[in-house]
């Protein structure tokens, strides 16, 4: 099916004769099995450095078929979504545009976005039909083993159109994460990296601020409220790396406002100022209660 | 039996008359669960504010029996546990001791130490035991429909005895929280309120300035990352402000300890220096590890 014929049928029937997924990792691995289970993919190829991993996964059921090279995966299929770290995202976008047919939808997964669009608008010609999305998911370094395929359900993937970006790439690609069952969202590049930085890159510096500012003798006592609080400090040191130097500047912008709120802090407890401790904890408690548990 | 009979009998085998929970919410109402779950108490004396809630508490069966009044509970019972916020604690102690016999052990689960064992130190007699204390385990503003028997089991409860304290009644008291499952430390109540600072009223202080600091915008975005992180700023405003104005300067000295973390973390963003986010990333990664999820 062509994108323009999946926008015909619209976003509920698309389906796919092949999709290429590359980096099976939590994230590519639950792409893959969710193809397979909602019926929208005939072929699922995995590309990866690592072959013996990539059988496993095969083997797993979550592709279908190992490719040998990106570039016969991408010239066979009509998506592609990288799914790698975020430092190599834009080279292999460009490489798969090289291969690929015209009108192969290609996107990627990566938690920053700015960089990667520019780099790959600079390098690959305007028919390209590229959107850069991004699935605000939990992260997980645990590998295809742990992917599941409802990860995607009723939760929001920001997809990243510039004006130099193609609507029919725009809604097919939205079609795509929409048969997926997530909910899409269109910012600018810069506008999703603000929000990214805030919702999710600001939460990890001080998970790990936190987690390696808090002495040893402390820690034997930590209970659930220390746990939470650092669970993400433990994501991948390559991964996060990436990620916070491609974000850094929105990153450390988002940072600022959360030390200002930090110094008002510092402020109240010193003065033992009980109405501004108040209103501190009380605003915080506010936003946090309107989202849930 | 009294604290000399318990210890001589060992840890395990206490069994008590009577225990007094001044203040049932999920701490009392845990700590009254695990009293009969464990056969530990053959009447379990429930004190609180609002008598219809100490009436269901007791059809609920996380109490025997609703005092009438603190003082006509504290003359009948072997052990009395104040679980109220920590401002109030100090006066409940002092009040219980003026109708205790003599013998029958005091102790809290205040969150803070310093200030409420100094203040009952200077208010009842040297012949009192009072042994302040502080079980380590997730807070939880439900009430005690949440109490669950089993809350204290392999969890840490830091009692903090001062120079003045009895042998005695340091020794009978970890016998209490030790047949409750509990692990027990000792500590000064300075270093407790120093620890305690460190591995809960820091993160409380964190998650809740990440919660106010995150613009609204965003927040449709929020993903388990920002869940888990913000998740004690939702505890109750009450009982927080008490808690962080009580425990002031400690928490104030460890945010600044965090607070140093994150302007290296400012710096590297700032500049963009993969090394030291490596670095500095890789560091709580370390930390967050060795305590498992």
């Amino acid at each position: 099916m062509s994108p323009e014929e999946a926008i015909a049928a619209g976003p509920n029937v698309t389906q796919w004769d092949a999709v290429t997924i590359v980096g099976i990792g939590f994230m590519g691995g639950s792409l893959g099995l969710a193809l397979q289970r909602l019926g929208l993919a005939r072929r699922v190829l995995g590309v990866g450095r690592d072959q013996s991993e990539l059988d496993e996964a095969r083997r797993a059921g979550v592709i279908t078929e190992v490719a040998s090279s990106l570039g016969s995966a991408a010239e066979q299929s009509d998506v592609v979504v990288i799914c790698t770290p975020v430092g190599s995202i834009a080279d292999l976008v460009v490489e798969a545009s090289r291969s690929c047919r015209p009108g192969t939808l290609l996107t990627d997964v990566g938690s920053t976005k700015a960089g990667i669009v520019a780099e790959v608008e600079a390098r690959v010609s305007a028919s390209t039909y590229f959107v850069g999305s991004h699935p605000f998911v939990g992260s997980d370094d645990s590998g295809f083993p742990s992917a599941r395929a409802g990860l995607l359900h009723n939760q929001w993937v920001v997809m990243t159109p510039t004006p130099r970006t193609s609507l029919v790439a725009v809604s097919a690609i939205r079609g795509f994460w929409e048969s997926l069952g997530a909910r899409v969202l269109e910012a600018s590049p810069e506008e999703h990296d603000m929000h990214a930085a805030e919702i999710s890159h600001v939460p990890h510096v001080l998970a790990s601020a936190l987690a390696s500012a808090t002495p040893e003798p402390a820690l034997a006592l930590a209970a659930s409220g220390w746990r939470d609080t650092t669970r993400v400090a433990a994501g991948g040191t390559d991964v996060w790396t990436d990620i916070l130097l491609a974000n850094g500047q929105p990153t450390s912008m988002a940072l600022d406002r959360v030390l200002e709120k930090l110094s008002e802090w510092q402020a109240a407890l010193r003065a033992g100022d009980r109405e501004t401790i108040r209103q501190l904890w009380n605003s915080g408690k506010v936003r946090r209660d309107a989202l849930g548990s």
